[in-house]
């Protein structure tokens, strides 16, 4: 075939991680070691960083049941960073360096796993190889919690951080249902829910709460990070009044910030809970549509390259077969993804804003589905364990 | 048979909830329903307030199969309460009330599930009613996730919370190594454990931290929110040089504080995360183990009455059989039960007290074991949905 290109592959993963952003990355690794044109994958460790200090893990090297076991494994585990590529045109020395290494392994593929920054990584990456006419095929493969890729129905790793706060929700529902005194809970719920597509306004919340609470005896509200006020500002940075003093935004958090609050207003017994790391890393409560989705992403970038494609991430087109929920995959060219940001559809949130639609039902209960069988040891959960052989 | 007593019984849930203190509700109420010469169940709302405030769920009245879903539905289904009983000397009203109650039921049976004070509360009523001459078979069923009942070899609820713990322990100790940056991550973890049996002292923490910092660039830490300093008092509530001003110990918590010093002294990302409530009802991942004894110990409860005890708690004793690990049901006298707290074993502690011993896996291991099958709709938890009707 006049488009087949034999060489190495380099795989990272960026970003923040998510529960099954490992799943995408054993799609990638399984499919790069079965491709016959593939001749070597090479892992980078912590992203683009590894690629710029030539620290590459030889995934040829792996026990391939080890590597099975990627799919269940949170976190990102060949590392992650954070690390801003410059623009080529400004500062080529990053680009340079890639390029040098890409040389040194023969590296004819590369699959970055990540989110919007990621993918304009990926894009400067590509577009640099072609200006200096070095033959590659870059690939992008989304990943984040916060689902805010453009051009993708939803993004792998969304729907386990979304099961994760939905059942972890219904149990504290249950907890806080337990005194007959009254009791605001907080954390992530069902009364109320706060998003940062609407301005915040405190007074307004402090409302909502009071009505409900005055009914139920018992509120359970969901905010996310990201709320801001009007201006901009996020409310976990605020200093209200009742926070000056000893308002210090890093102890505790937003939820501990509004817990506090709302207790000195009304007297109640507020807890607030914070999901932190733990929504992102949930794996034991993964969604198998989820790590079938991020594994398919991984295998599909692989297919697709060698295939003869290249500057494009995979993406997720919704479809409905049978009255049933499919997820077919598309290609979006890197550019018109990279630095873009998707929203909540406001027409999905409430009139009042403290509150989500049905068709926001409708359109996550799909993505939640299917429990994965878990390997364990001990009743507890049997990680990937890689050897990590670098690259000479 | 001499010692068969006829009349209705009253089952109460009290003290903080757990992920399986209604599986054990479910073994009082079905071997109760299953007993001929139990002529009524009745479930207390909020333990021992339900039966002073006249608030009786006829059980009889409910679908088995959503009573078999308390199995898997965390919390306290029937509400619970904290509701210390007085001395019977001192005053006697509410046992009157008590007293009023069980002949307007004809109750001759009481199941209470609980911790410390709940046996004591258990205790008293026993005592009062053979004072009095009022023929009723008391007894108590324990639970608590802290494990400190004294003479049962473990508590239901401690090993849900346990596993609880470790599991998200294991996936953010994943997430903690994600970044190639330096990071102190805090929660409950491998690297550093801190529990209550010994005094707290701060600047050993700083050495402890600061020591495995400088090896590994990352420290998870897992502290017991009963910490406290040598005069006893609790490190969350500190007010230490660099909490003054803002230390407001409500306002995040343990770690968050211990967090919040961290950072100041090391520049470290420092991350505090607190389990909270999730770790005592988070059902999805309980023990299968611990959902059996605890469904046991409520059904022992009823079939020991039946044959005539009262008085008693049912404990757990640990046996070995063909090497694998037994739980057989012994019952302790109320009274050595109630007020008495048990602590973690010193020997299973290590010499620097930042961390435990084989001895302490070794106990616990066995009891977090097997999963149970969760009940699902749409792939989120299907908790019970009792009608609790109440008697007339």
């Amino acid at each position: 075939m006049s488009n087949q290109l034999r060489g190495a592959c380099i795989f990272g993963q960026s970003g923040g991680p998510t529960s099954v952003i490992n799943a995408s990355a054993y799609g990638v690794i399984r499919a790069a070691l079965d491709a016959e044109c593939i001749t070597k994958v090479y892992g980078a460790a912590h992203g683009i960083k590894g690629v710029l200090e030539d620290k590459l893990y030889v995934m040829d090297e792996e026990d391939p049941k080890e590597l099975e076991l990627l799919l269940h494994t949170p976190s990102s585990e060949l590392g992650s960073c954070r690390y801003k590529i410059a623009d080529p045109e400004k500062d080529d020395s990053d680009y340079k360096r890639i390029l040098e290494i890409f040389k040194k392994y023969n590296v004819r593929y590369f699959f970055y796993n990540g989110g919007n920054d990621s993918m304009d990584t990926c894009n400067k990456i590509s577009r640099y190889m072609e200006s200096v006419g070095y033959e590659c095929r870059v690939m992008g493969v989304p990943k984040t919690i916060d689902n805010d890729l453009f051009g993708t129905d939803h993004c792998p790793g969304f729907a386990s951080a979304a099961k994760y706060i939905a059942t972890s929700c219904m149990e504290i529902n249950k907890d806080a249902r337990v005194y007959d005194n009254g009791m605001i809970e907080f954390g992530s719920g069902p009364d109320l829910i706060y998003l940062p597509e609407y301005d915040f306004d405190m007074d307004r919340f402090y409302a909502d709460v009071e009505k409900i609470y005055a009914k139920n005896g018992k509120v359970l509200i969901a905010v996310s990070e990201g709320i801001h006020y009007a201006d901009g500002s996020f409310v976990s940075e605020a200093k209200t009044s009742a926070t000056d003093g000893f308002g210090h935004a890093q102890l505790g958090g937003l939820a501990s910030l509004l817990a506090s609050l709302l207790q000195q207003r009304t007297g109640a017994k507020v807890r607030g809970i914070e999901l932190s790391l733990l929504q992102r890393c949930g794996a034991h409560l993964a969604s198998q549509t989820d790590i079938d989705e991020a594994y398919g992403a991984g295998k599909e970038a692989v297919l697709q390259a060698v295939n003869g494609v290249s500057g494009k991430m995979v993406a997720f087109k919704r479809d409905t077969v049978d009255g049933k929920y499919v997820c077919r995959f598309v290609l979006l060219p890197l550019d018109s993804v990279a630095n873009y940001e998707k929203k909540v559809p406001l027409e999905w949130i409430n009139d009042e804003h403290n509150g989500l639609k049905k068709e926001f039902i409708d359109y996550v209960l799909p993505l939640i589905q299917g429990e994965p069988k878990l390997p364990l040891e001990n009743s507890l959960p049997r990680y990937a364990r890689l050897k990590k052989v670098l690259a000479k």
